[in-house]
Parts: C-alpha cells; structure tokens; sequence
C-alpha cells in the first residue's frame, strides 16, 4: 500500500474507534474489531480466557454494567461469536508475527481503553465538528488510546508485509484496561511476557511537542494504588433528630478535603486524587453512606506508599469522626521503572533515519503511573531488555478532559517507527553474533 | 362491615402499598390502586391533570426515570388505561364524599409518596420477616405514607357508608410528592382548597407515643427550602497536570462541611442537611463536575431564610475557591402555620369520645416540615380552620431509616376518628345555627 | 440621699468599674474597690480566702498573668494592704446586712467580671466618646457586670439605709469569674448559700427592652462545658521535609469546621464555639502545637452531655488524622435550673408597684449560661426558693461586642427593685405568720 | 594557633552562640558579639544603616518586641555603645579582609538568625544535656546557623592570618534575617554585593551526610513568598446569638485545610505552609479576629506564582464564606538561581586537595529556600560567579525542629575549604593571566 493510502487508512481507523470507546474490561466492540482486522491480515490473533490470568484481572466493572456493555457491542457488531468468548471481562488480543528469519523475540504492547468522561460537544472540537465524537454517552477516548490502536494495527499491516525480512517474531499486546493500572498484571500472570527479549510501547502527545518529536526513554512514571472507601453511618430524619444520624456523606467530604491535604513529599513527586465521590439517599435524611473512588501516588515506592498509608488514615479518622465504619478496598496498582539504555538508544538510532522525525529529544519525564510498568518489570525479571517512547503530537487539551484531542499524523509515524525498530533489532542481532 | 373485618382489610391494604412504594411524581401504581379502590366504593375520583396547574408541581424527576417508573406501574397494574392520564407527573387523586343532608365544605389530605432509602432486609424487620417488604430498589415507605393512603381509603369507606347522616362534603386529597415540599402548592394553585370550611390532615407515629395516644394540634413545622447546587470545574489529568484541574468535588466536599457548620441561630430552630452528592467522571481525572442536594429550614421564616441564604453564600464561596462555576436550583418549600385552635379542640373531643383512644395529649411538636402547610394556609386565607393531628403508633426505628415500622393498629383507629370529625363537624354546624 | 443624687452617683460608679475591666478571677482593682464603697457605707465586707474553697474554683489564669494583673491593681489603688488577701485569685465579696427586725435570709448575687475583647474606640461608642473607655489593653466590660456592680453597691446603700425597717438579713455575693462558668461553685462549696431561703439575681440588657421592662423569671439557662484541647505533633522544616511533620495547626483547624458541624439536636437548643485558637512556632516550621478554647452547651443535660461528648470526638479524631497527640482540660460548667414561681411572682408585684416600672412581662427566655445557677441550685436543694431577673435596658451592640453599651438608667431602678424586694420579702413572711 | 586549639576555640564559640539565640532582625547580641571578635583579629567591622538600605528590610518584628530583645542584648553584653547603633533592626555585619597582593574582589555569606522554637529539655539532646541549650525562650537555633556565624569568624581568623599571601579581597557578610528571606535584599540594595567577582556560601547538615562529605554546587532553591492574612469578622455572644457573628477563626481553619489542599503542580516541586494561627478573644464570643502566617514555594518561578496565587484565592473565598473582611501582607520573598559551573568546580577541586574531606559528591538539590540567593543574582547580573556549598555534618534531627543538632567538626574544616577557596582564587587568577 502507498503511504499516503496507509496514512489515510489507519486516521479513519482511529476516529472509527473514537467514536466508539469502552472503558476498562468493557473494550467488547474493541476487542471485536481488532480481532476483525488482524485476521483480515491473514494473522491468528489470541484472545478471551486464553490470554488472562482471570484472578489476576484488577478493578472489574458490577455485572449489570458488564452485561449492558456486552449486549451494546454484540449489537453494533454483530459478532455476538467473536464477544461471548471474551464475556465477564477477558478483552484485549494478542497476536504473533513471525518473521521468515530466526531472531529475538520481540513485543509491542498498545492500550485500549477509554476514560469516563462525556466527550465535548463544542464545535470547536474536531471530533464533534467532524461527527466521529463518542456516541457512548459517559465515555470518551481522552488518553490516545485509540491512537494507540491505530498504531498497533497499522504496525501489525508492515511487519505483515515485511515477512520476508523480519528476524524473530514480534508478539503484538492489544492491553485491556490500562486505566487504573489494572490489565497489564493479567496478561503478566499468564506467562505471555516471559519469553520476551525486547519490549517496547509508547504513547501519543505527552510532553507537548509537535508530530516528529520522539523520546526513546522515559523517567518518571509514578507508583501507586487506586483505591475505594465506603462510609457507612446511620440514617435520620433531617429535620426531627439530625443528632441520631452518623452523616457518611460528612465524614466523606471530611475525607476528600484532608486526602488533598496530605503533605508534599520532599523525597519525590506526590499525588492523591478522589476522581469520584457518591452518597446519601433522600434529600432530609442523614446520609448513611458514602463512597469515593480514589487513588495515591508518588515518584518512587517510598513516596507511594506514604501516600497511602496517610489517605488510608485519613479516611479512618473522618469515619471516626462521624461514627461512621469504613471499608477500604485496592482497585489496581502501578510501579515504577527504568527503561533500558541500551535499547532505548537503539530506537533513538532508528528514529532518526526515519523520515519524518524531526528530533529525537532526551529521556523525558512521564510524570503519570503507567500499567505497562509491569509487562516492563517482568522482561527485564526475566533477562529482557525494555524501552517506553513518547512519541510527539500536539494536543488540544489535557489528557483525560473533555476536548483532548492530538495531531492524528503521529499515527502512521509511529506504526512506521515501531516497524523499523523491529525490523532493525533482529539484524542488529544477527550482526551482534556476525 | 365488622369492625375486625374493616381493621384486617386495611391493615393488608397498607402492606400491599408498603411492598410497592414510589417517590414523589412517580406515584403510578400507588394511584391506579386508590383509583380503583375508589371506584369499587361507588365513589367518582378525579386525577391527573384535572387536579393540578402543571407549573406549580416542583422537584419533577427527569424523564428517564418518569418513564421507567411509568412503565413498571403499568407492567404491575395492567392498567395503562389510568396511567396513561396521568403520565409525566400528574400523580395523586381528588375525591368527594356528598352527604345526603346540608352542611359545611370539609377536607382531609393524606399524603402517598414514598421515599428514597432502601429497606433493610434484616429478618428483625417485619415487613422483610413477613414478605412485604419493597420490591422496588431504592424506595421504602420509611415515612408512614403507606398508612396514611391506607386511613384515607379507610376513611372513604367509613364515609360512604354513613352518607345518610353525614351533613355537608368531604373532599379527600391522595396527595403526590410530599416529601420535599413539592406537591400541595400544585393543588392549591388549581384552586382545589379554596372552598373548603374545614381542614384536617395527620401524621402517622410522631412523638413516640403508642396507639391510642393523639395530639390534635400541632406546631413547630419547620419552614424550609430544598435546593440543588451543582458545581462545575475543569478535569485534568491527576497524575501530569493536577494544577491545571478546577476540583468540583473538593469544592463540593468544603460545601458539605461549611453547610453543616452555619452558625446555629439565637432566634429559633435550624436545620441543613446535604442529603445526597455525586461528582466526578473518573478516578484520575480532577473531578469536573459535582452536585449535592441539600435543605435548608428554620423554625420561623425569619430563621429559614437566614439558613437558605448563609447556605447559599457558603456554596457561592467553595465554588470560587476552587475556581468553579455554581448552578443553584430550588426544588421545593415548606411553610409555617399555626393550627385553629376552634378545629382542633373539636377533634381532640371528638377523640376523647372514641373506643381504643386512650390519651388526647396536648399540641405537640412536629420539628420538620410538612407540605400540608400550603393547603392549611390557603384554607385559612380563605377564613376556613385547619389543624394537624399526631396520630400515635409506636415505631421500631427513625422516620426515613431503612428499619422504620409502626404499629399498623394506628390505620383504622385513625379512620374512625377522621370519620368521626367529620360527622361530628356537620352535626355542630347545624346545633350552631339551631 | 436624694433619687437623683443617688441616680447620678451610681452611674458615674458604673463608669469607673467599665474603665477599669478585669478579666475573671483577675478583678483585683474591682475587689479592692467595691471593699472601700462598703466599708465607706459602715458594712463589714468578707473576701480572700474566707469565701472560697479554693479547689473549687474552676479556670484559673496563669501565674504570670495573675501577677501581672495584681501589680497593676495594686498601682492603680494603692491598696496593697487590701489586695494581698486575695492574691491567687480569691478575688470577689461576700457582705451581710443585717435588719433592725426578725426575718428571713435572703440572698442576691451580682457578677463583677469583664470579657476579653479589645474595646471599639469609634467616637459611635460612648464610653470611647465620653472618656470611660477601657484602659486595660485586651479587656472590656462587655456584659453589663460593670453595671451588676453598681445595682450592688447601690443596693446595699438602700438596704444599709433602711436596716430599721428591713426584716431578716440580705447577704450580698459580689461574685467573681462569672464569665465561662467558673466562680460560683466555689462560694457554693464554701457553703456561703447554705443558709438563704430567698435568691435572686439579674442581668441588664438582656431580651432588647427598654429601661423599665422586667420579667421575674427566666428559663432557657443553658447548661454546658468550657474546655481546652491541645494537639501536640511533630515539626520539621516545611520546605525540605514536610511529611515529616505531624501538622497540629491542621488537626486544629479541622476541628474547628467539624466542631461546628455537629448535628444540631431535635431534642433542645444547643451551641457550640471555639472562641479562642493559637498555634505554631515559625512560618516555615510545620507546627508542632495547637491548642483551642472552646464551650459546648445544649438547653437541658442530655443535649449538654451530647454536645461534648460529640466535640471530644470530633478532636480525637482530628488528633488521630495528623497524627498527633490530644489533651483535654475541662475550665468550667453551668447548669440548667428553672426559676421558682412564688418568689418570681413575688418579685413581679413588687415590681409593678414601683415607679419607673413600665412593664412586667412574661417569663422570659435567657438562651445562655448563667453561673449563678450554682448558687440557685443550692439554694432550692436546701429548701429554698430562687429567681432570675431580666432587666430591660437598651442595649447599642450584642453583648459581647466590642461595642456594647446599654442604657444607664437600669441601674439605680434595679437597686431600688431588688432593695423592694428585699423589703418585702421580709414583710411577707411576718403577714404569713400572722 | 595549632588546628586543634583553633578547632577547639570555633566549637566552643558555636555553643556560645547556640546558647544564646535571637530571630531575624533582633540579632542584637549576636551582632555586637561577632564585631567583638572581629575587632580582636584587627578587622573594622561595618554594622548599623551603614550596611543597609532601610525600606529593603523586610518581615520586622514588632516596636514592643524589638525593644525587649534589645533591652536584653544589652544586659548581656554590657556593649550599648556597639548595639545603640543597631537598634530597630539595622543587625549583622560586614567586614573585608584585605591581601597584601592585587586581585579579585571574592565575598563570602554566613547568616546569623535563629528559629522560632522551644528547644528541647530533653538529655538525650546534647545542647541540654552539656548546659549551652538556648537561654532565650521560644528562641533556638534549629538551622545550624550558630555553626555558620563560626565558620566566618573562623574563616576571617584563618584569612586575616594570611594576609600576606592573599591575591585580592575577601567580604565577609554576617547576614541578618535568612530565615523567612527577609534579610539579604537590604545588603543588595545598599549595592554591597555590586563589586563581587567570587560569591559563595553554604549550609551545614543538610542531605544528610557525615563530615567529610561535600558538595560544591546546589540545585533546588525554592522560590517562594512568605506572607500573613487576617481575617476580621464580627463577634457576638456564642449563646445567645451566634448567627449574628462573622466567624473570622472558622474562615481562618477552612482556609488552612484548603491551603494545604492546593493542587500539586505537575510543572515542579510545589510547597505550602501555615506555619502560625491566632484568633478569638474570649471563649463565649464568637471570634471576630484571626490570623495566619504562611507561606507559598515552588521549585521554579511559575510554580512559585501559581502557589501564591491559589493561596490568595483560597484565603478570599474562606473569608467571603464567613463573611469576613481578609487583609493580605508580603512578609517576604526568596527565588531561585543557577550556581555557576565554573566556581564550583575550583570549589570541588580544593575541597579534594583538603585533608579532612573525605569525598566531594555531585551537585546537590536544596529543596528549601534560602535568602542568599538574592545576594547570588545580583553578583551573578553583575558578571560575577556565585556557588552554594552543602556541607555534610550528621545531625540528630531535622532541621527547624526542637531536638535538632550537628556534627560540630563540620565548623573547623568548613573554615578551612572556605580560606582555601579564597587563597587559591587569587592564585588562579594570576596565573589565567600569566
């Protein structure tokens, strides 16, 4: 295929799964879809129970949202066959590109999942003024992610293509639920990482720069745990004995103002966010309870887990507070890693031969946790060598708000840069050993 | 019918509406059944729109849930034909009584709404125990409605059975939505009070006194406002870029405590409670969005109106804390009255006269809210008299908890002192002017 | 001595107690004083230690400041000889004046302490205008007991005046550290109220009514707590190591909102302050130190009792959020007691009798603490009977403001009340008898 | 003098000074005592308004306050005639050293100010323990700058004894008021630093490293500001009616927690203290009056700004809430600058050459203000080069806090790296030259 035709192709692929996104363990149309495309490659993608560890899967979404998701996406695609093999939360594929050479074995992990956000209607707001905005009312790919897809399967396309001239096998990880920091650990405890030598991923329009830029090293990717509390008080009439209430919803926002006020770190960067709060349950009765979604993070694990340990007893004390009982439960966890030098120069290297990339910028600072973290941790367990690039593409917002939107050429730039790497690694190799 | 027979039906009857509560304006299945029961007493009904100037109805649900409510009910009942008329909110029913001989305009309001709790399923709690317990999630009679419709259908009975000697009209209002203060105003705008001479309601298991025990005057309805504030910020990412957020939820979260800590007032009773919250999209996403709903009420209207204005500068000054914008909606009022002493007198002999009444206690404190007070206040506009009666019956938890009873012999007690109020005023009327 | 001379004499009187204010268990210059005016009227005052039972005393200031103030007096009055009696805070008089005839033992108490606010020196404020203005930095007269002082003084010139008509004995409390519940107790315990069977007492400005209103009686004594609480935590420098400070300012402050915050009670009038907060040791030191001043209180012992228990929580838990450690100080108590119709009947005809009396109005509602409750309830444990007046007087500011003022006239026309009382009282019980 | 009974001579005047510790601006005895010193080694010492610009103090204590601490100053030292000439804050000194050869104009910084702080009573705190614990309540030295006022008396001993070989001048400031970053600017402004070439500085104890330990250039200076807000309301009487009281202690309370609730900045290290509180004047009043002291920082400018920024804003809402009037004051600024490169590395070579140092490690991140950084951008804008050395001296505690202490060893040595800095500048201009 001509480039401009590949460039074309995989841009109306992304918007196709903007339109359409699904959040964490819900990616049913998603996986669909992939699925769909992959095979239509002629390659034999691997998906459902075969691909997880189903009690290492983090953060599940209740039944009724789970069966409401599945039901929509059997409709929109009708391949209720594919979907009932990934029903109750097994989404995500994974797929394997044998190149006609020996060589190393290689994998590319992309994300998925979308965010629970309701997408910007402004028409100031490429998506919404070109009609490809969500029309899953309450989610919204605000973090790339179906960028992220775009990339994974235009690069599954050229290494196709590239057979002939491949070394090794390059394994492809369309990753569930990268939000929340809960799909990687699956695909981890099933073993699928540890024949893995080289091991890469990236992602699209962090740093602020234009299409063209690229780091091949990242720094800084926040360690941390998502958690949720219920308060659980006592309910009274509002007005007739207010002081027989324990007010749940009280101790709640006593919570969330003394979460934000835990002290900054001087031993790293922190972060604490209560992303969701509900309570209450009629307007003049005393609320008997309240839940909140939050999560704690810091730069490396001591700060992380000074982070925690001081919301948890927040959260503690403001249920003391209030005779409220609390009930504390994890939802999923990052880590922290360095990436490899050594193969994060050689990335470098082949970026800058590609066209198109302008300049290849120093190590940058990802300032995010990121689930990869532990496909990365457990290559480099097992002698494997692993690299996270950022790859320039000015955005529109910030990630995870209501208009983020990148520069959609990052998309083909990246499948090409991520096809040259592979296809690079395996004749450095054979070099190595010339 | 035998007394034990009348005692027994009603108290079923009253299980029957526990089994199936609905909340205010939803009040679908609950009037099919009293229209019903109405009809089979001979009795001609009025509802749905006939009853009510739409405008005034306040705190409407959204349409989603009106429609999902409407559909069970007609699911429940079968009976679409009466629902149809009283789709989108148009809940309650209106009837008249005539006596066969000349005498005054009489009204008796009893209140049908259920609320918004879900009840307990502890085997201590005799309607779990005993299998009437509700089948609808998230709504409980936890207010006594249930047997307040029950003494109204009673109350119908009694009437229509003795319209030989009963001298002048009763009309009984089934009134909608009275929890929040949403449902008398409708009536009133409609000018369905404005005739009556003699107006009386009650209320179910106030005070804490056993069957038998009633007060047939009351003072200290609390006036208050019920309000919603939504707050709206900026998301962002809470891993890169927490200062670029506007939290809603903290801004909210402060709302809640600096509401609860408004100064008590030298001048009277106050109250506030938050009864409800939500916000957020997403758990590392900066919260752009929160909502509470609230009330504000105060022993005299001079205190309510301090209370809605502190509550509403408290709002005002989170929201600009956190840089936030702030919507404000008013969903519902109460008003004080002060009962006719002339009125209540009469009922509290009338009281005395009556097998299985063992105590007429004094005027007794109400210390909440009571929607009814729109309806006494336009009677005593209007030169009529109104008074409001506590109706004894032991309860087993606090109005508006999830484990709330009452002792269910309060139910044709109360009928028969209602109906012996009415024969009672037509027959002084009449010595009056002999 | 003539009406108006008298009128005139015990204003300027008052005056000269408001520019000399001193705070509670500190009132060594007011001590000194009020002995002089007795002793110039021929009585022979008691004070020092011969009227207090020095454990009882409740809420002493500190060493330093007791001396401090005691120097000062003793400068301002070179009364030394006087004041070293009662160093240590043994401050207050206790004076009997003995009738010419048989009779019964009466009792009246009036308070001579001042509050700790900074006096407005707007020229609207006439103390400031006219050159009576505090001259102690920090304390001010802003309850009338300057004025209780002068109704005292007055009242024993009248009395002292009259002993040939006075049947019985009027023993006279110039009782000290009113202000937060403190002082009466120990004249309790001394057993100085033992042997009265009529009590009365009074306090001017109260319930907005001009000069000349009265009511003989009171309820709403609100009955409460005076306590300290102090978070203890840990410092460390807030720019290289905040977390590892345990922040005792912010425990604090937390329970300031979450003090006021408590559930507002269905069972009573309740109330609860921080007046006073302190905390820290540098700007940039996480404070290590917090300590607050604070009174709950509730209009009968259960909401009393609900209120404290609930504040002691709040601020463990507060201590327990940051970390730090929590100690608690009870400073003082009031009581709640009803007042005895027959002598408040009493009072109120005598009242009615005397000239400059305009009205005599019901019972009326005091909605604070009073110390005096002390002494009443020892009286009526013994046998016997005990009022409360209140004394109309407008007033410029709230009491307790730093501009308050009342209406000067109240006070010659209490001394006179009270003296017409007291007379009476005497002549009652021999018409009794007879 | 012999290394021992120099080293011996600088430990013993460190404890000394430790002994007797005074906060910025009131270092009176401090001052008079190091003029003592410098006298003795034949120095002429400038001090008083001839080293300052007086407008460019910032942050002085009160006119009460001073007085005191002067009055006391004088007692101790029994040198008026030295501190008259300082009196209302003109404190620290000045002093140049002049080589008997030509070359460059070098400047060295100490600060001399203590911290606000009770020290510790404990034993197991060595100050305690050998008897040169502070003497001054509420005074300590928490910062090590008792070893940094021995370290320049050393260095000017050790460089006055060299004069002969010294290439150039060396000033040396003792500079009043660090703490708070109010001091420095004054000597800016008079244009002392104007002529410098070589500025440096350095602080003990911090990084925690042993004596021996080094670093010759530092990163991570926070910018930041240091301000105070007061909160005025309106006071009333607690019980009686509360609601006509402007809480000013609970808007003060709600603006610490959200204070320490501002977003943390993803641009850099952000920083918030409330490092002091006060408000309310009488237990029962309604607290009309409160006060905070704070401060805001940030690892770059922008973070810095934003700090400040959203501090102000919380502290407006807080008082609107309340409906409370907020005053703002700027007590004090620091920034952030760049040490040079070039000075710090001849730095770190003579620190190598220095018996005694034991290892010379990397540049070093401050992660706290420091007000020398004023004195290091105007040498800097003036052509000159500046540096800022961590000298590593175990210490027990953090700093700032009551049980902090250092490795005393660290004074000696640091004289010597300073006077070998100086010598070998001289040097190595000349032979750049040659």
């Amino acid at each position: 295929m001509e480039q401009a035709a590949f460039d074309k192709k995989y841009i109306a692929l992304r918007r196709e799964f903007h339109r359409y996104p699904e959040p964490a363990w819900l990616e049913y149309r998603t996986t669909a879809r992939i699925i769909q495309h992959l095979e239509e490659l002629g390659l034999r993608p691997r998906w459902g129970r075969d691909i997880h560890q189903a009690e290492a899967r983090m953060g599940l979404p209740g039944a009724d949202t789970d069966a409401a998701w599945l039901a929509r996406a059997v409709e929109e695609t009708g391949r209720g066959d594919l979907i009932q093999r990934m029903a109750g939360g097994f989404t995500g594929v994974v797929v394997e590109i044998d190149g006609a050479l020996p060589g190393p074995s290689m994998g590319v992990r992309v994300d998925i999942d979308s965010n629970d956000l309701t997408e910007s209607e402004d028409l100031s707001h490429r998506p919404a003024r070109e009609g490809f905005a969500s029309c899953h009312p309450g989610a919204m790919h605000a973090c790339g992610h179906d960028g992220h897809i775009a990339i994974g399967l235009g690069l599954a396309e050229l290494l196709a293509g590239s057979r002939d001239r491949l070394r090794g096998k390059v394994t492809l990880f369309f990753q569930a639920a990268e939000e929340g920091g809960r799909g990687a650990q699956s695909l981890v405890a099933r073993g699928l990482l540890d024949h893995i030598r080289w091991f890469w991923s990236g992602h699209i329009g962090i740093n602020d720069a234009p299409v063209g830029t690229v780091s091949a090293s990242t720094y800084g990717f926040l360690s941390g745990t998502k958690f949720d509390v219920t308060f659980l008080g006592r309910a009274s009439h509002a007005g007739k004995a207010p002081e027989e209430g324990h007010n749940a919803l009280a101790a709640a926002s006593n919570a969330v103002l003394n979460l934000l006020a835990i002290p900054r770190s001087g031993k790293g960067v922190s972060r604490v966010n209560v992303g969701m709060m509900e309570g209450g349950s009629g307007r003049n009765v005393i609320p008997d309870y309240a839940r909140i979604c939050a999560e704690a993070r810091g730069g490396n694990q001591e700060v992380s887990d000074y982070m925690l340990e001081s919301a948890l007893r927040v959260c503690r004390a403001a249920a003391d507070m209030y005779q409220c009982r609390m009930e504390q439960e994890i939802r999923g966890r990052s880590m922290t890693v360095a990436c490899d030098p050594e193969l994060a120069e050689f990335a470098a290297r082949r970026a800058r031969e590609l066209p198109g990339i302008r300049e290849v910028v120093a190590a940058s600072d990802m300032g995010a946790g990121e689930n990869v973290t532990f496909m990365m941790d457990r290559v480099q367990k097992r002698g494997g060598k692993a690299t996270f690039l950022l790859l320039g593409g000015s955005i529109t917002a910030p990630h995870h708000s209501r208009a983020f939107d990148f520069d959609e050429a990052v998309i083909p730039l990246a499948a090409r840069l991520f096809a040259g790497i592979a296809l690079g690694l395996g004749e450095t190799e054979r070099e190595d050993k010339g």
